[in-house]
């Protein structure tokens, strides 16, 4: 029993390997996000059909794929240690949730749409790319929370001044907040300034301090990462390869250190010998 | 008779070089894109009836041209594994369908618009400029597909909550897809967000999440782009010249290694001469 | 009385550097930030008053901690000459006024938002990124003097022509330079072009060459900015370690230097014995 | 007479040197771009006398102090082979239009709006700017030229196809582009889209192209500034000073050739040495 649930094991492995099997798994993640897309047009009632029996299906082969992949796995714990296997898991049970009552209907469906996502973490540059966005977040984490200290700010005393003018804009902190954002993005940002302008002419100062602010932390954050990218390619391409500029230099400064040892005795020698002929000769 | 067909050939070839003929084609080019922007204004009939002549004009020219270079390559096969020969086959050989029929009129007038493009072909400085993009684009593959999926979902999610809204923008996934593209570039956003908003209270954090993640995947994007075109400058660069810093830190590491074993042989005959004094002595 | 005093200035210091004391005023700073939040909605007279004696007490701790700080510094002088501490001197002397009067409210109210800057005050990160802006300031002033020629000059012009076509946008230069900023923006910009092009239809190209010079010259100061950031970042790697590429070169200059020396003092040496021994061999 | 007029002329020189001068002069620009900008505000008729005769004051001074700034050069030819000097002579000059004439006074009070373009002739710093600018532009000419094929080709295409839907936004070759324009800036773009849309349903395939043409090209061409403005500073920076790592490196490389040769004339005497010994021995 246990002999067979071992090459039960090696057989899930050589599926989860498999190029084909992987392959197959990406055609029904496509169809899957298909049947998602057309689900959003009006179609008839039979093609609803057929895209529900799809549904299961999918839902069914999805189930399926993750069972071999955490048996082929050997251990629930080792299974879940991997990000994308957890990532992967709760889209999957996610869309357990059954769809048939009516109210919880459109979260089952938001759900769906999610396993979409899988695309990312089955194609590995896809993997690769979320990796560096990951990454790079917590970095702009200070810069983030000097932006938000600013918009807030801005935000406080603009709901002061303005929520009596358009409470539809300055209400309250919040409001002002996502008003503030969308003057950021220069969205009809002049028709919010001079409906605040007719009472207190000079808020235009509030709107381009604010927007020169806000550019200017904007470009730095960009700055930052550009920056910081660089860096990390360059830290990195100079560890993986001892080839290149760095790696050549490198090589000469150890090298001119054991020449200059090479060097040092040498000279005792050509003192030694020099030493012994001036000897001789006297 | 081989032999005239040769000394045509050599006669076609030297046209083909000739820099007089070439500003020639760059004219007519240029006639040709003067004469569409002008049949765009309202024009008496009789100007009209010259720019047909102008035009059954430049087709024979153009048409005398790719001739030209044809039989000046020598065979049809080494004229079309060049790119741009085939790109400036195809837009001459296009314009050679005739405009009369009103139905196929506007295609006939379509297609020597693209004329234009042959600008592009003739100055070497565009077709490098023009070459340099299209090797960029295979690289940004993946960025844009992560875009797109960012977009699919959203677009998905879009038009399952808010079609009943404004159908207009949210109607099906596709329409969803090119309301999102607006909402990314910053057109008229808060007006789709409002809308959606008076509904669902808290569908602005649809909005400011998907912006923010846009945003960060094109900035990716940019940065991907500029580091790349830095990285292949840089060893286009080094490449090209052995001179600069990095051909002469490489030049160092060869001669430091040749001075090595230099030393190396040195010290030996050192040590023996050392030896053979040493020995006498005794 | 002199020792208890001393005694009294050990243990401020003692309380200034305590990590929980600085955790507790950080504390204290988001709750006066969330207050002045929270006072932007409307809220029940009871929590009103609760506001109100939370504001005292705020006020109070503030006034406390600077004390503290005033006298853990040992003299005003020493205090002040730090800008930080200016600045939080500043803030907390500025909510002291206060705000039962109906006239000066909204500015006591006003003066009580910038109690949020504070964190920027306490937080070093935030302090270092605040630093590195101040920093950047003053290079970029021969590039905004620039850009406010530019705005002058077309705003002078944009006046003069424009003013009898649409007073509100044109009526002075200062109103003309707050329609250019939003022209820059590319807000509305069409709508403001259209109407003077109604009167002179050339006026597209005031529009055009405004965005391309405006647009140009941006462009020029953000990378300014990147590259200097760079350069800086740059050098001040190379200052701090001796090590990394940099480093290794110069090790190497040196000591090929070195080694150059050396060298010559062994030749030197190697011809003395050369020519004594030619000297016994005649 | 000859000796007073090289008097004079000495003078002028030490006039034109002398730092107080250049301190008026910029005085009496900066009074003249504020007349400039009074102007444009609703004055009474007492400070427009003012203004006026502090207008032919300021016209006076201009005249005298490029006047002695020519004399001072000694001949016109060297004044007028400075591009800085043909600039401020023609803005000088310029202004010396009478203004009294009701039908040119408009251009003459806008050729007095150029003199504040005097501030980047007599500030050194905004001239480096400037020149900068000037040395940049031809290098962009050809990605300039790529999008005006560009534009042309789609205001050629757009102007066909749209002209009957709305003839203000497509009439013909020129307000096409004036609209593409529009769309890339993205200002109320859907709106035209829209419109186009209701006609040809697949039209937003026309504005997507060229929004993602447009906006990679004009990547590419931010970048190559960039590219180019970075390898300009590198190279200058190379050349200034013989410091840094480029000139440790190629210090580097002049020594280890020498010590190279060195070695090569101490090996050769240590194996005549080595050869001497041997034969004493044998």
């Amino acid at each position: 029993m246990n002999l067979s649930a071992a090459s039960l094991q090696n057989r899930f492995i050589s599926i989860r390997e498999n190029k084909g099997f992987e392959t197959f798994v990406i055609l029904v993640i496509l169809i899957s996000a298909m049947v998602i897309g057309a689900k959003t047009y009006a179609i008839p009632p039979t093609l609803s059909r057929v895209f529900a029996i799809l549904d299961i299906g999918i839902t069914l082969f999805f189930l399926l794929e993750i069972s071999i992949r955490i048996i082929a796995e050997q251990s629930l714990k080792r299974f879940f240690s991997k990000a994308w296997n957890v990532f992967d898991f709760i889209i999957v049970v996610a869309s357990l949730i059954p769809v048939e009552d009516s109210e919880a209907a459109l979260l089952g469906r938001l759900l769906r749409i999610f396993r979409v996502l899988r695309l990312i973490s089955i194609i590995p540059e896809l993997r690769v790319l979320l990796n560096a966005f990951v990454t790079a977040i917590p970095r702009m984490g200070y810069v983030s929370l000097l932006m938000f200290i600013i918009f807030y700010i801005y935000a406080a005393a603009g709901s002061m001044f303005f929520h009596t003018i358009n409470p539809e804009l300055w209400e309250n902190i919040t409001i002002a907040m996502l008003t503030l954002f969308r003057v950021a993005t220069f969205e009809d940002w002049t028709d919010v300034m001079y409906e605040t302008m007719a009472v207190y002419p000079l808020s235009w100062s509030y709107y381009l301090s604010f927007i020169f602010i806000v550019a200017f932390v904007f470009l730095n954050m960009m700055i930052g990462i550009v920056l910081e990218t660089l860096q990390r390619e360059h830290e990195q391409f100079a560890r993986d390869t001892g080839e290149g500029e760095a790696g050549e230099v490198h090589n000469i400064e150890t090298r001119t250190l054991q020449m200059d040892e090479r060097l040092q005795r040498m000279e005792q020698m050509l003192a030694q010998i020099s030493a012994s002929q001036d000897a001789k000769k006297s």
